[in-house]
C-alpha cells in the first residue's frame, strides 16, 4: 500500500492569496467600477533588461545550429555565469567565494525549499517571525516542524519574532538551535541588520556550530552603508553560512527563473558521530542527482545583466521600485500611519491602526480605497497587526494609491 | 549542532561517468591521434527545431515590453502548455488526461527525483534492474533504500532483474511493494514492455495499493504498435499510476530544459490510518511550494514542438536518431554481437563478448576500435555483461563506428 508522506496532510491549507483573491472578487463584484489598485504582490511589473532579451535570442540562434547548440549543461551551471557572479556580486566587494561554491539554479524558491535534503530531520530549526512562507513550510513537509498547533505554529519550530517592539531584530533564541533562517533585506517587513547586528548571528552560528541559511533575495535594493550586501562580508561566515541569491526581483526574473546558491567549502556539517561533512559537496550531490542544470537561454540571460548594458538596465529597475517605495513610505507616513522597511527594500511594513487586525486593515483599505494589500498575519503569527506593501507596482498605480489615503 | 542527512555518506561516489571519462582521457594520452567516437552519452547531438528556438525568440521579445511582460507564472505551468500536451500526447490517442493533471517542469530528472517528497520513507520500492541511477539514489538520499551492500545494492530495495534470460521483462515480486519505477521505453537496454506486460504490472499495483512511477521519456522513439505510448493506454492505470515525460530527448530540450508528469486526480496513496488521499494534490503542494514554475521563455518553446511546423521537426529528428538505432544493431549484428533494443529507442543494449565483463568490453572497444560506450555495471547489478551504445551521435560517426567493429 502506497503511503503518502503524512507530514503533508498537517500542512493547513495555504489560503492567504486566496482568500485575497477572494474578497478582492467580492469587492469587485459588489462594486464592478472600483479602480482597484494591486499592491500585495511581490511579482515585478516592469519588463526584462533589453540586455536580457537580447542574450536569450542570441543563444536560442546557437541552439539552432548543430555547431553551436548545447546539449546538458553542467547541474552546477555554467562557468561563464558562476564566473560573472563571482565577480560582479563578491570579488568587487572584496568577498573572496570561488566560482565552485557557486550553483546556478532555476531560483531562490526551489533552492530556499530544496536544501532540507542535505540536513538531517532532528535539527532544531529558528525561523524569523514574520517570514517567506517556504521556510516553514518545506521544514513541515520534510517533518522537522512538528505538529501545527492551533494557532498555525509549529511545535518544533523556533519562532523569532520581529516586530517594531525589538526593532525587527530577532533575538538569539534561548535554546539552543542548529539551523537558522535569515532573510535581509526581509521579505515581508522590508527592514534589514546592520553588520553589526548579522555578527551576532554569525557568532552564535560558530558558537553552537549552527548553519545560517541567509536569503538574500533582495540585496540589490540596499541603499544605506551599514548593511550587508552579503553574509560573507561578516568575518567567519563561510564557516557557517550558506547564502541564496536571485535574478527574480533585481532583473525581472520572476517569469524567467534564475537564481544561485553559495556554499562556502569552509562550511561544514556534522554526522551523528560527530564527523565533519562538506556542506559544499553534499549540496553538489543532491543537485547533481535531482536537477539538470538551468535552461541555457537562462543562464545566458542572467550572465547579460552583469554586461556594461546589463548593469546600467538593473540599475535603473532597481532605482524605479526603490523611487516607488519611496513614494509609499512618504504616502503612509503623510497619511499618519506608522511604517517600516522600504528604505533597503522594495516593501513598506505598515502598522494597522488603533489596534486593528491585519485582515480587519486588508479590508479598510480595499473597501475605503481600493487597495489591495497583503495582510501580515499570512507570514506568520508576528505579522498580526502590519500589512505589506510592495513598491513593485507602475508609478502611476504607486502615486494614485498614495493620493487615496491622503486625509 | 546543524547534523546533516546522514543517508547521504552512505552513498558511494558516482564514479561511472567519471571513471569513463579518466579511461578516455588515459587513453588519448597514450594515442594522441587516436580517431575515438564517443556513443556512451545519453545527450543529443541535433540542435532545437527551427519552431523551438521561433518560439523562444517571439518569447524574449514579449518579455522585452511592459504589456506583454510576464512574470511569475503557475507553479503547474501556463495552460497553453498544459494543453497543447493534453490534446497532442493523450487526446489524440484517445487518453483521457485533464489539463489539472499535467504538471509542467524543469525536466524529468528533476521529477523523478523530486517525487519521493510526497510518499512516506516506509514505502517499499521496487527498481528495474538495470535502471536510471536517478531512481536508487533519490530513494537513498530519502532514507528508503536501507544501506548499502558491498555488492553495491541497497538492502531495503527489491531489485527487479531484466536480462536476456527472462527477455528484460521484469517479473512481479515475490514480496508486495508500494511503489515501481517502469521505465519503458527502457534506459539503459532500449527495450519495451508489450501492452499486456504492462498491464500485468497495472493489475499488480491496482491488486496491492501500489503506485507505479512510469518514465516514459523515450516514448516518441516507438516503433512498434504493440508497444503502449503512455500507462494510461492501460485500463485502471489512472488509479495507479505516475507518468513522466520530457522534451529533451524528443526535441532535443537537453539544455533547454522541459517535462512534465502526469498525475490523475483518480490517483490515491494512504495515510497511515489507510485514508485515501489525492496524489494530484500532494504533488500541486510541493510545486508550489518548492517550486516557482518554468521558465516562459522555454514553456513557449515546448509548445512549439506541437505546431505543425514543430511535429514535422521533432518527427525528423526521431526519425534520424532512429536510423541511428538501425546502423548500430544492423552493424553489432553484422560483427557477430548479441544485442537488444534500439527498435523503439535510442539505445542498443549488446552482451558482452565470451563472458567478458562491463568493463572489460568497454576497454575493448576503446582501446581496439576507439569506441566509447558505456559499461552496463554502471547501470546495477544486471546490467553487468553488457555496454550500452547510444543513438544520439551524428551520423558520420555511427556509420564510422560500425565499420570499424566488421570482422
Amino acid at each position: 500500500m502506497a503511503q503518502i508522506n503524512e507530514n503533508f496532510i498537517k500542512i493547513p491549507a495555504t489560503y492567504l492569496f486566496s482568500e485575497i483573491a477572494k474578497r478582492v472578487t467580492q469587492h469587485k463584484d459588489q462594486y464592478p467600477d472600483a479602480p482597484v489598485i494591486r499592491m500585495g504582490i511581490g511579482d515585478v511589473s516592469l519588463p526584462l533588461p533589453d540586455a536580457s532579451v537580447d542574450a536569450i535570442i542570441k543563444a536560442a540562434e546557437e541552439q539552432r545550429n548543430e555547431s553551436t547548440f548545447r546539449g546538458y549543461g553542467p547541474e552546477q551551471g555554467y562557468s561563464f555565469l558562476r564566473e560573472a557572479v563571482v565577480k560582479n556580486d563578491f570579488s568587487s566587494r572584496g568577498i573572496p567565494i570561488e566560482t565552485d561554491e557557486i550553483f546556478i539554479s532555476d531560483g531562490a524558491k526551489s533552492d530556499t525549499g530544496n536544501i532540507g535534503d542535505i540536513f538531517n530531520i532532528n535539527n532544531r530549526v529558528a525561523i524569523t517571525d514574520p517570514s517567506y512562507p517556504v521556510y516553514v513550510d518545506t521544514n513541515a513537509m520534510a517533518g522537522r516542524a512538528g505538529e501545527p498547533t492551533k494557532t498555525g505554529e509549529w511545535t518544533n519550530l523556533v519562532y523569532l519574532p520581529c516586530n517594531s517592539e525589538n526593532g525587527f531584530v530577532p533575538e538569539l533564541p534561548d535554546e539552543v538551535v542548529d539551523l537558522v533562517y535569515l532573510c535581509y533585506p526581509n521579505n515581508p517587513t522590508g527592514t534589514t541588520l546592520t553588520r553589526e547586528q548579522l555578527t551576532v548571528w554569525v557568532e552564535y552560528a560558530r558558537e553552537n556550530q549552527a548553519i545560517i541559511l541567509f536569503d538574500a533575495a533582495y540585496e540589490a535594493f540596499i541603499t544605506e552603508e551599514n548593511v550587508p550586501h552579503s553574509i560573507y562580508e561578516i568575518e567567519g561566515a563561510r564557516e557557517v553560512a550558506i547564502e541564496f541569491r536571485s535574478f527574480s526581483k533585481t532583473a525581472g526574473f520572476t517569469g524567467t527563473r534564475c537564481g544561485y546558491t553559495v556554499v562556502p567549502k569552509d562550511l561544514m556539517g556534522y554526522s551523528e558521530n560527530g564527523d565533519k561533512v562538506s556542506i559544499n559537496k553534499l549540496w553538489n550531490r543532491r543537485q547533481c542527482t535531482k536537477f539538470n542544470g538551468t535552461s541555457y537561454v537562462v543562464q545566458r540571460a542572467a550572465e547579460a545583466t552583469y554586461s556594461e548594458e546589463g548593469k546600467k538596465q538593473v540599475k535603473a529597475l532597481i532605482d524605479f521600485y526603490t523611487e516607488n517605495a519611496r513614494i509609499i513610505r512618504e504616502g503612509l507616513l503623510k497619511a499618519g500611519y506608522t511604517i517600516f522597511g522600504g528604505v533597503n527594500a522594495p516593501y513598506v511594513w505598515a502598522k494597522a491602526p488603533k489596534g486593528m487586525s491585519s485582515w480587519g486593515y486588508f479590508d479598510y483599505l480595499l473597501n475605503e480605497k481600493n487597495i489591495v494589500t497583503t495582510p501580515g498575519a499570512g507570514f506568520g503569527a508576528s505579522g498580526e497587526g502590519y500589512v505589506r506593501f510592495s513598491a513593485f507596482g507602475s508609478r502611476e498605480n504607486t502615486i494614485e494609491a498614495m493620493k487615496r489615503l491622503e486625509i
